[in-house]
């Protein structure tokens, strides 16, 4: 079972006053992860949307917070696909700080595919292989 | 039992090249509606922050989204307090469009209080009006 | 000379560690600002996109600060159009804070406008009513 | 001359409506890109702000817009500091994107140093090798 991993560090702006990285940029973080997964299982996709015209479209995101991400931390995000078919995804989410090594957060996104009129579509055979569970 | 409201339209910043509100936005509009509540209940969470030194740290995070929102959308949020004592409160949202008036997306949030020093605290007595359920 | 103007409060997101705004959040609040003044002057920027393919795209930003914006601050941006012309347009903007009333920032933002080729285009006739100086 | 350079990937989340990046994410580039040159100089702007209790804060921005960076882009941000004594920092930055290597704008920021009483504070002794020019 492969682990799909992406690194970089938190940025001043997305800090609050509170001191540590606002809530919001935890599902960035996640959409950043579920690109690079897409991308190392050789789909790219920035190419779905403008060559087949296909969307993942979040549907629903859960996300649960345990430990405070700070400025100029080293984030992991592991991403795992935890259920694919033709019409909707669903990816599960480690947002980990690489030093000390440490569980920040974990989360779960929901998405159905859609076409350039926003109506759900199926994902066309060509692209199956992005759906392979690890 | 009241509704607490809070209206705004949805900022050029907020889309993404999808045509449509990117899906993290809908958090910092949920932070904007139980700011209004803690503000109507007659408190001021700036306040709060700054002379009690109390922190409203979110723990949890859950988002169902149903019908996207646009640009220039007037976006009108209700936000419940579903649960509340001395040391976490849960929040409910409904994010709605004003015309045509539309269901775009729920939420639930749930909150412990942190001191200064990032630690679980205790709402002060002083403080507890805001606490009462709707 | 009319004066255009919006009002709306800071959210918590829009602040960082240092305690005040982070610096970025003002040219969306410059962004909110030229599309009031659009909107007053009888025009929807969100139509000008739709109907007529029309984008007014950023060139140039200057931004001047003054004072920092804090979280729950009520802000005011005053808008006013410096030149206009079918080709470009070129906006200048106060941000205040309104109790105490206090000058926070001062920007001017560049623009041209671009067809859905992202090519130069001509604002067309029946649109040159917003290009009126103020 | 040293340059100092900070690469990264255009995340989704930075794009709008229009199928760019939104204008005010260079801001936030030109900071990653700033804090990496003091990191390259061996200093951790997170320390200048945690232990001498100083802050960076910016007093003006100016940004000119070439050429539009999309979604997936490969981001290069090339630093130098173009002016500083014990008060003031002058940054200037070069945005481009790798394949095809094109620059897509350009930057100058100003900075004075504030103290935790957010007043303009001297940089102390120690930290002034931050400061030599490129």
């Amino acid at each position: 079972m492969s682990k799909h991993q992406v690194r970089f560090r938190v940025r001043y702006a997305e800090t609050d006053q509170m001191g540590v990285v606002h809530h919001a940029n935890y599902l960035v973080w996640m959409e950043v992860g579920r690109v690079e997964l897409v991308r190392q299982r050789g789909f790219n996709y920035k190419d779905l949307e403008h060559e087949a015209g296909l969307f993942l479209s979040v549907v629903e995101v859960h996300c649960r917070y345990i430990y405070p991400a700070r400025y100029d931390d080293e984030i992991n995000v592991e991403t795992k696909l935890l259920r694919a078919n033709a019409r909707l995804m669903e990816f599960g989410y480690d947002i980990r700080s690489a030093s000390p090594d440490r569980l920040l957060a974990t989360g779960v996104t929901k998405h159905v595919w859609l076409g350039r009129d926003m109506r759900p579509a199926r994902l066309p055979e060509r692209y199956r292989g992005v759906l392979s569970l690890d």
